[in-house]
């Protein structure tokens, strides 16, 4: 490995252990044991167990870091998590798109170095493979529809931004951890399109709640950069796109006017606005209702240990507030 | 398929179809049939190996326009073979960075769909994942390189390109047909490692000559448009980094002043120094030694089906004009 290449791994991977007891989203690694764990039923793991299914959860680590490292160089953000983005520092420039590449091919050395001889070895690159299209057609709808989208905001609608939520974030996010835990058990992924489906549901909830709290926490509780709140609250899109939906015509050209600008008088108009139509209201109607569906199909599945496992990921985000 | 990536197809992939028979760089795909009609030692073959192999073509030609979208964004490059690059189309700009990473998903899935039930499906995944590694751990050398020779060009030495070429171009532009045509043939890779070795040589004397050309060739008979071959010349490694070698104090510092600007004046210095130093000499001198050396290594191959197939490469390239 080049000093270099060092570097970047630190940068964009490893730093990310700082936050990874203080934030749920720095657990998707940490979920692959989790769920192998509540897949055993309460049987002791052996240290291989824990071994191969840490070594999976630093896979999806790995994922993440490539996707972000890309995508912010696709945004054209300015900072990650308080630091610069890894493509802004100096001398790194364009390069990174090939830093985010090598991020992405560690994943099949690492599967391949712990997992050759595993029967499960060929689900599990399969599995990393369809996860990652997914991603990426998610990505470039997002991207499509932020050009369409500028032009003309009544054309973001709520199930475009659902279609969006559910290839870009939840499939890697929610499906992949726990997929990763099944095929380590020993389970075949074709017999679980279910445990599949309500993950998917549970990771656009999650997408959700975060465009809430981007705008409705107080930074206190989610610990952001106030300068990255503010634009975060413009491009928030669940918020927005419900805020059409229940605006009247003279709210609508208001929105309009508004949103997507930085200057600060702008954002105060449209978080009053969201006030006005009770966006909060909104919300935790939309809350109680997506874990009303999502318990009543955990319930229906026949497999306590999976029962076990959803409602574990369930209890992690239902209401959380950061 | 969304409407946006069919024609990002289009543009990365299948225009390339129309000088498919023209230069010989464009017959990565079509050169897995053929190494795998010598492999079968003249039997005919079945319509399903034909279009079995030729699938495996595609995804090589896949992987081919994944890099070269990638690589022209972090170069900066404006044009490729007379087209301007996908990433300057209007609208297009960063999004270029997800499209690539969409036309490389796509083999997994072409990978899936036509080969998930052979006995070498797993072999191929693992192939085409270790052959993308070495191929961005080759972009990564050159990305660091070209920082710090532009700095300093005594820096920049033979093994150094070598290594490059090796890792950016060889693996996957030689090693990684004829390792198809193997796995499709019942072969283990593993105990072919001497081919790969062959082949990657190949790919090093491919890229020299290919430096060569773009200097030495005329246009008319590599068919480049001259803006593009000027650029070209700027910045052909294996003709600068010898002609360093055979400098002697003051052409090195004449060299120094006037490699890489874009100058019509500083170009034709180069060349004329070129010239002067006797760099066609030193090419042809190059070519017989490489010749020599892998003819001897082909002979000493046990089987006469892979000397014929590594023959038959070898032949397609040995003092080509384009």
């Amino acid at each position: 490995m080049a000093l270099g290449e060092e570097r970047m791994l630190d940068y964009n991977v490893t730093w990310r252990l700082d936050k990874f007891f203080t934030t749920w989203k720095l657990n998707r690694g940490l979920s692959v044991v989790d769920s192998y764990k509540l897949l055993k039923e309460g049987k002791e793991l052996t240290d291989e167990e824990i071994f191969l299914a840490s070594a999976l959860g630093w896979c999806i680590e790995w994922l993440q870091a490539y996707f972000l490292v890309l995508d912010d160089i696709m945004d054209g953000s300015h900072t990650r998590r308080g630091q610069p983005c890894w493509f802004r520092l100096p001398k790194i420039g364009m390069i990174a798109v090939n830093d985010g590449i090598l991020l992405r091919n560690h994943i099949p050395r690492i599967l391949k170095k712990h997992f050759r001889g595993k029967p499960y070895y060929v689900d599990l690159l399969d599995l990393f493979n369809e996860v990652e299209f997914q991603t990426a057609s998610g990505q470039m709808i997002d991207l499509i529809t932020t050009i369409e989208g500028e032009k003309d905001l009544t054309k973001y609608s709520l199930p475009l931004h659902r279609r969006i939520v559910q290839y870009k974030t939840a499939y890697y996010s929610f499906y992949l951890p726990v997929a990763c835990a099944l095929l380590m058990a020993g389970k075949n992924l074709d017999d679980h399109i279910d445990v599949k489906n309500i993950l998917i549901e549970m990771g656009v909830y999650f997408q959700v709640q975060d465009d809430y709290l981007d705008c409705f926490g107080t930074p206190e509780v989610i610990g952001k950069v106030i300068l990255e709140l503010i634009l975060k609250i413009l491009s928030a899109p669940w918020l927005v796109v419900k805020a059409m939906e229940r605006c009247n015509e003279e709210q609508k050209k208001l929105l309009i006017e508004n949103y997507g600008k930085e200057d600060p008088a702008c954002v105060a108009k449209v978080k009053e606005l969201y006030n006005t139509i009770d966006l909060q209201g909104a919300f935790v109607e939309y809350e109680n209702e997506s874990y009303g569906k999502l318990i009543k199909s955990i319930e229906a599945h026949p497999s306590k240990a999976i029962q076990a496992l959803l409602k574990s990921f369930l209890a992690k985000i239902y209401k959380r507030q950061k």
